[in-house]
């Protein structure tokens, strides 16, 4: 499968990249201040930018993932090692750091592993040489991710009917290096004129939606409405909503899959009203190794989350369920836009089929 | 349709009347201060009454009713009018004070024209029979809603099957005089040893079931988790919801029926996992008049509701859509739980068979 992909990136935001790496400085958008103040700031050192990551000043697998490969590229462009073994002991010290900042973020282990594997192939590479490839394979991951939103975007575009979408939680600029999953999508369709309205789904307990995605597509001119979760289904019910799109943390064998809370209640809410149902993720968010959904492990997370609301108590101290994910059955799905496609039922053969495909 | 009444009010909560009546003083919750303070407060003029009304100290729609009802009792126990027309004067003047608090409060309107025609039904009273009246309808028209709660409790419970039920927004003793009507029905299962847990909606974007319906039940004893509305179904899911019970705040000829937005998602959730749901609701509430849910005019709120939570600013200053109430067509009830017995379908016979029987 190919798409034509007709827009560059700056055409289809005024936001920079969420993270990126000048000679000597990470420079990325401070999320914690959102969307009160739109801020980037520059770090250079490799603890600020793994103290960057615990406190979430970047978040969003794939922007985290860059930012970790950005700080390996920081070390290399300064660390004072005079021989190989001092560059190597400071390597694997920045490594250290910087994969143990958030326990859980598989695109941290894999952006940190691709450099570390990298690095030890080249063993034998001259000093500066080394430094070179690191800084090259840092920013060469980021790129990739844009041109993967970029491909999805195009996808998706060509998927989605035009009119009014809805969308959950953000899987957009913010959640990436740039453009976003979901937000590549939107963009496109933005820029083709065929994006009537966006529904935002506030997206309690965290508010992503609210805080995130009402800001960054309002920065980007998209007309916008923001609702609380609860008054999706009505919206649908007054037929207000032509398709539906989210991201995906976790996509396994047969199409089930998982995303942010709220997402499944979605699901069901657009097949009772026939709207279609994509979710948007790169090849590598698909998880073959895992036969279904009831395989997927879900993240309980705090009961501050739910008791308080943008850092306001709202409950008195009651028992709380606060699953950070929820799971839903590929018998939901209308589609999953991959940056390789869009892939339709029988999903387990046709992802099946993906894979096997050359890219 | 008789039920055995086997619970008194004491017997089924720990909770005071919301508002009562003692000679020269309104006693009521203010419910402004929950969930982090429980206090009543006592008021001894009109004007402390209307203004707890207008500040919504109390609120929901029988309780509101009752309050008003005590402002002219109030009246009729501390004027110092000598003649029957200083009397009536007085009267009027406190009627429209009263009136003026909440425009669009049928339960308000209800009680105090029922009492204002009581008065001018006895106009040949002598003066002092006036206010007695007066005062003793006052305290009729709470001791009713008590009952009336007591019935539906009983009736619910019978209907209901044993195990975990979910709720949204507070239809509980602080929505009415004392028990509610969702309440009701919850405490006597739990009395009975029926309910093992309540799951509690947040409810956004006023959070009723977040600061009341969490804090009168635990208040009670009742064991509850609380979870955030986009929550509701993933825990349908994973088989952990055995009955939905909802309010009512209009309920139509052929049984479709408005309530807090929200309610709509929760009963195509119950239809996708094969989950019982009901509505509960006095008789009063229905109106025969509307044929149809697509004849209620649905109140849109302030954008400030969404784009705040719990009193902080959670969102960019963008477009929202907030509507009060959603729409829940009757294809998706298992029954309306009124103060008469339990209607099954179908609704719009069955309804009109319950208002023909004798009461």
């Amino acid at each position: 499968m190919t798409v034509e992909v007709r827009y560059r990136p700056e055409e289809l935001t005024r936001l920079p990249r969420s993270v990126r790496y000048e000679k000597g400085k990470v420079i990325m958008i401070d999320q914690t201040l959102l969307p009160g103040e739109f801020k980037t700031i520059e770090l250079g050192t490799v603890d600020q930018v793994a103290e960057a990551i615990v406190t979430m000043k970047v978040r969003g697998a794939p922007a985290i993932g860059a930012s970790a490969a950005f700080g390996l590229a920081l070390y290399a462009d300064t660390t004072k090692a005079k021989t190989k073994d001092e560059l190597m002991d400071g390597f694997y010290s920045a490594y250290d750091r910087l994969k143990n900042t958030r326990p859980t973020a598989v695109n941290l282990f894999w952006a940190l592993n691709r450099i570390k594997k990298l690095v030890e192939e080249n063993l034998e590479s001259p000093l500066d040489e080394i430094k070179r490839l690191i800084v090259a394979e840092a920013q060469k991951i980021a790129d990739e991710d844009v041109e993967a939103n970029l491909r999805m975007g195009h996808y998706g575009a060509e998927a989605l009917p035009e009119g009014n979408v809805l969308t959950h939680c953000n899987a957009g600029s913010l959640a990436t290096v740039q453009l976003g999953t979901v937000g590549a999508v939107l963009r496109v369709m933005h820029r083709d004129g065929n994006l009537k309205l966006l529904w935002v789904d506030e997206t309690r307990p965290v508010l992503q939606g609210a805080r995130l995605s009402a800001w960054e597509y309002h920065y980007d001119g998209v007309p916008l409405k923001l609702i609380t979760d609860n008054m999706a289904g009505f919206v649908m019910a007054q037929g207000k909503v032509d398709a539906i799109i989210v991201g995906a943390d976790r996509i396994v064998a047969n199409g089930d899959f998982a995303n942010k809370i709220g997402t499944y209640t979605l699901a069901v809410l657009a097949k009772e009203h026939g709207i279609p149902f994509f979710t948007v993720a790169p090849l590598s968010t698909i998880d073959m190794s895992l036969k279904s959904g009831k395989e997927i492990p879900i993240e309980e997370r705090k009961p501050e989350e739910v008791l308080t609301c943008g850092g306001c108590k709202i409950a008195p101290d009651v028992d709380v369920y606060n699953p950070a994910f929820d799971v839903t059955p590929h018998k939901y799905l209308t589609g999953i836009i991959t940056d390789r496609g869009v892939v339709y039922p029988p999903f387990e053969r046709n992802l099946k089929r993906l894979f096997k495909e050359e890219p």
